[in-house]
């Protein structure tokens, strides 16, 4: 039983939301947004639906959040992302000053670490291996299904 | 006098949008994006208006011309840009397989260089330099003017 408000809880949100990407037919990756123990924003991938390589999960959460939270720097919001974020993704969470990242599974080839650590801001938190077996199971079933 | 489909003819327009970005408070970085010499995006920084970080003109020139040329993929395209951009706009790029990259002023503190070209897709051309001294100048009048 996943306790509430736990980080594998909000991690099993964006779960959520990488299967509803799944179906849709678009890469799996999900992710929320999270101030004080709330919800903010709930969003995954939609570069097919949206015709747009920027239409990243990360990157319509932080749009999102930012317009709930009116301001433009998020250092109270944690991020809960299935997938390691790509280097668009980190910088644009540098940019945001998120105060802390989580995600599920690594993604060696195209996550931000190639570049290193330093992509994120220094006050920048982060945790990872969240749920780590069903994030990257989700990924492995999407791209199986594909060949 | 700028010759018509140069580079310098390009960058100029790209100039005209920071021009824009700043009478309107936005930090001054204009791009467009052409195919064949017709220029099928505009855009200028947007990050105060939109209250989004991830607002930068590259990112939104990048959904613009997605949009117009029906794909997401942009490898025929050339994007002009005042300012060498920060990994998230690189990587974005990176995302889009753009053809060819030009950009007018060095970011030494936020450019995606800081981290290497490999931040670029391997097919990308790059130039850079074009228009430099009116590209860094506006730049730097802009923050000049809010000290």
């Amino acid at each position: 039983m996943l306790s509430v408000y736990s980080d594998e809880f909000f991690m099993k949100q964006a779960l959520n939301e990488a299967t509803k990407a799944s179906e849709e037919g678009e890469v799996p990756v999900g992710a929320v947004i999270v101030v004080q123990n709330t919800i903010i924003s709930r969003t995954h991938n939609l570069t097919e639906r949206l015709n747009d390589v920027t239409a990243h999960a990360e990157i319509m959460a932080i749009t999102s959040a930012a317009s709930h939270m009116g301001s433009k720097y998020l250092p109270q919001c944690t991020i809960y992302v299935t997938l390691e974020p790509c280097p668009m993704c980190a910088a644009a969470l540098h940019w945001a000053q998120i105060g802390r990242l989580v995600y599920g599974a690594e993604d060696e080839k195209n996550g931000y670490m190639r570049f290193g650590s330093h992509m994120l801001h220094p006050k920048t938190q982060v945790a990872f291996g969240v749920q780590e077996t069903e994030c990257r199971e989700i990924m492995q079933q999407f791209f199986q299904r594909l060949r």
